[in-house]
């Protein structure tokens, strides 16, 4: 009797943006497998005798390659463990649960994909940017920034002719992605934004023109993970975060509870 | 004393796919104010004694104007109550979230965003898509289908560049879509595939290639919500769906829990 697998996307970062049905996943896992990005709180919520594998990279540590994930995965269900594989924001998007999935299906393994808030919407709703809004915005591109290259395997050339573009994870590669933007045809006085650590309390978000983008979130010193936007809609952020300085998704420091 | 307004992703269609913070917030609203694509289920988990107003549309009935929904929750809030805005999938992406914090914001009403789980991504993944895979996919645009007019705000020309397309509420529009398409120059045979309730038992898939979608789409007479998704990812579904009918955001058939 094989147990099951559930490829659960863990949110944004902040811990109650995880969804009903992943929360009650976790707390039924004998096993979870988790990344980097997943919020440490969350694990808090996991049965305190359950088996708990890091795979993510560590300071000087590779993260487990993938191959040896997807074995782990399928190695503990035929053990008839219940395992939770929590992965930041949605496990579908960039997050490599395609190939977890197929690796589980192949081994006649039965799991449950459960998804999760993506950052490439969550970030920029976080800083007040909403990807599509009427007359502004109708369309939204979302690509990863792990190879800025002019050869990378991302259409750079069109990517201007989207109403938004968020790109996820460019943090090192974030002068090379300027420039594939700017050569794609989009003005340096195009809006744009980092914003780091989106959805936490020590969320930080770093507004510029395209052309200085870069430079500005150098100077911040923002650090992973970080999400980018850049588009029109990054001017409706003065019309709905005002001077709220925290993230979006919490109660307003001008809320007093009574 | 103001109260203060939540603007809540309900997720795609399954109640357990909102989150945590969602839900949180639901269950304490004094008053809900909701949507036709809001699952019903969710509606239970408010407190009996909430205000329950439904703005979407109904048989003959319009759905309440963008400025009178804006107006109500100012309003309310402005009552010293608690108002949960509860949308359907995540309340920036085409789900007019962003005017209604704009009014918010103007009106001095303190507010929360709580993104949601879109079905932009929940779609295909409950069908056995994901819509970024290495080597297959490394971007994805999502477009609406409310306008499928070659002069629409969606910029249809550069979509097939990128990996893959999503189309969320494009039933009545399919054709056009379709059209549209292949125009831009997908081949009539780009694997695609439209999902009905995605994420809720009566989930029901057509794959086609392109240039058949519409045709197959109208044969097995869907209705909306549907998501379309257009590109090589498509194909991922029969290793990572296999047999499998239902939703993958369920448990399997054959997975008989002890």
């Amino acid at each position: 009797m094989p147990g099951i697998v559930y490829l659960v996307g863990a949110g944004p970062g902040d811990p109650e943006l995880i969804t009903v049905k992943g929360l009650r996943c976790l707390q039924a896992a004998d096993v979870v497998v988790y990344d980097r990005l997943v919020a440490p709180g969350l694990l808090e919520w996991a049965r305190s005798d359950a088996e708990r594998i890091y795979v993510g990279k560590s300071r000087g540590v590779k993260a487990m390659p993938q191959e040896a994930i997807n074995r782990l995965l399928v190695e503990r269900a035929r053990q008839g463990k219940v395992v939770c594989r929590l992965k930041g924001g949605d496990p579908f998007v960039y997050g490599r649960g395609g190939e977890e999935a197929m690796a589980l299906q192949a081994a006649g393994i039965p799991f449950v994909v459960v998804p999760g808030v993506t950052a490439a919407v969550a970030a920029p709703a976080a800083a007040g940017i909403p990807v599509t809004h009427r007359k502004v915005s109708a369309s939204v591109a979302v690509v990863s920034g792990h190879d800025t290259s002019p050869t990378a395997d991302v259409p750079w050339a069109v990517l201007a002719r989207m109403g938004t573009v968020v790109c996820l994870m460019p943090l090192s590669q974030l002068e090379g992605l300027a420039e594939r933007l700017l050569e794609a045809g989009f003005g340096p006085d195009t809006p744009a934004v980092a914003i780091e650590r989106a959805t936490l309390p020590e969320q930080r978000v770093v507004e510029a023109p395209l052309g200085e983008l870069a430079a500005a979130v150098r100077r911040a010193g923002l650090e992973p993970p970080t999400t980018v936007v850049v588009g029109e809609v990054v001017r409706l952020r003065r019309w709905i975060a005002g001077e709220r300085t925290g993230p979006l998704t919490e109660r307003p420091a001008s809320y007093q509870v009574p």
